[in-house]
């Protein structure tokens, strides 16, 4: 069975259920709007065996990477991350040592960002380790910033080089252990701040973050907004050392990607600039309202055959 | 490493966090005031070969277990269970029929108590099927209880007859399938509706669920109190067929355990008979503020030599 199918499947089973309130299935969050503020919810896991190896993926690290692959989720929406709760089952031959250093991944990067660890299970693994984690946003409830708001006419934009963490893990298996895409693929660094200043961008329509790849990521959008894009490949900005290919399609970037007003982009780039002291990537036009939507692909104006799927953790 | 020892080096390590209004760091949930209402958050995770084995445990059955253990820490909070996160995380060998079969159980019970399922994540798994669920509780910050709030002369109460899931799985384990201890364990009925009435109750002072045993759980209470308790085991309800034993030291129960004003609880008690047809049975008492809180152990006056400890998930 694949994720997407299962996914499918459990919505379908799910919509007998009452919202209380809550909104937003299909974004990186859920949201639940109290008044003129709102608290965003969203959980991931990752397995021993399927998202990490031990032997090449250090506790630290994994503590780090399980911790941001969640705020990046809600600084996708706009919104401040504020809180975690964390799953964390240990198999027997995970040492006091290992748990140790993967909370002190966990932990500087909260620290980092300001983030409580309001709470937690831990319990024994037959298997492999297993993490889960669910983080809380918390924000104004009109600076959300959701996949289905892009607009006729939206400049698409991305906010950083792309392709650093697939060349990494690339690395990685060729057993190249240092540089800065091995770095960007053991420690992401979710948008927190960018995230965040962008929300509160009017001009900023759509957001969502890169977690299975651009190729695949913007599709997200372009359905749940019902609109057609164009992209030109050749402004996709990737990442030093890494391939144009690894750009387009790999995975777990954790960077964002979002959609703003055509006539208001420019300026939104430059004081994005100057806030942060680097660019925001216009890489394509949201073109028209569609009942199909679709992706056209562009290299420097002639069309781009872009078959390459983002990565889907269930095979077929 | 003991899973409580894991436990107490992850809260050191997160006293250095910010707390970005949360509390409630020991109780069942973490709670989030937001003027007169409050939110609260609890996560617990079922891995297969820890906390069930697939050839004895249904799907249907795991769905419905992995969201009444989270429900019931909510409700034990005194407050109403709203939504709820899912992280599935499947193995190759787990069908399609499988995955159905578990949210089936899962949406039903959430469908029983009308909570949302808000979000959740679905992935393979290389070891056994491991399960974290994330629930959401919301109600009036007044009606909440915490296990700190025990004080002297507090009657100590339970609300249903104790041991019918202990029993059940030694049943289980013996081939027996069928009878309503085994039914106690594999569809544990939380205590919702009496927690959210329990929780608009004033003179209801502490509160928790029943998850690793009375022996076990009564000990937080008293530790979070600072307040020395007596028990009289004779007085604990046993469910019809369970023993005494399993009573006391069973775990898995998802039946409250509450201290109340000694002077009221009498009225406590006549008014949750009216409302739900059935007793709370009072079982012991908090005698004086300790600074080394323990609980003595009585069997019809007496002493009780209780030696046997809550079921722990790490062994040593």
């Amino acid at each position: 069975m694949k994720e997407f199918d299962l996914i499918a499947a459990i919505r379908q089973m799910t919509t007998t259920l009452p919202a209380n309130g809550f909104e937003g299935i299909g974004d990186d969050c859920a949201v639940l709007p109290l008044g003129e503020e709102a608290l965003v919810f969203t959980t991931d896991a990752l397995m021993e065996g399927v998202h990490f190896l031990r032997h090449t993926t250090s506790a630290y690290d994994l503590g780090h990477k399980a911790l941001a692959v969640n705020l990046s989720d809600v600084a996708a929406m706009g919104v401040t991350p504020v809180a975690v709760l964390l799953s964390l089952s240990l198999t027997a031959k995970a040492t006091e040592r290992w748990a140790h250093d993967f909370m002190e991944g966990f932990t500087d990067l909260a620290r980092q960002h300001g983030v409580a660890l309001i709470g937690g299970d831990t319990t024994r693994s037959e298997g492999g380790i297993s993490i889960a984690v669910t983080a809380i946003g918390r924000g104004a409830l009109r600076d959300l910033k959701r996949r289905k708001d892009a607009r006729e006419g939206d400049l698409i934009l991305v906010s950083a080089p792309l392709g650093g963490s697939a060349h990494g893990l690339q690395q990685l298996m060729e057993g190249i252990e240092e540089g800065h895409c091995v770095e960007a693929h053991r420690r992401p660094q979710p948008e927190i701040e960018a995230g965040c200043w962008l929300g509160k961008r009017e001009e900023v329509h759509a957001m969502m973050d890169l977690s299975d790849g651009i190729h695949s990521d913007l599709r997200h959008i372009v359905e749940a907004s019902g609109m057609d894009a164009e992209v030109d490949v050749a402004r996709i900005p990737v990442a030093e050392g890494a391939t144009r290919d690894e750009a387009i399609v790999g995975g777990e970037e954790y960077k964002l990607l979002l959609t703003a007003d055509g006539a208001s982009a420019e300026a939104l780039c430059r004081a994005f600039t100057e806030q942060f002291g680097r660019p925001l990537y216009p890489i394509g036009r949201i073109t028209n309202a569609s009942e199909s939507p679709s992706i056209a692909w562009f290299d420097g104006g002639e069309p781009f055959n872009c078959t390459k799927k983002g990565f889907e953790h269930f095979s077929e």
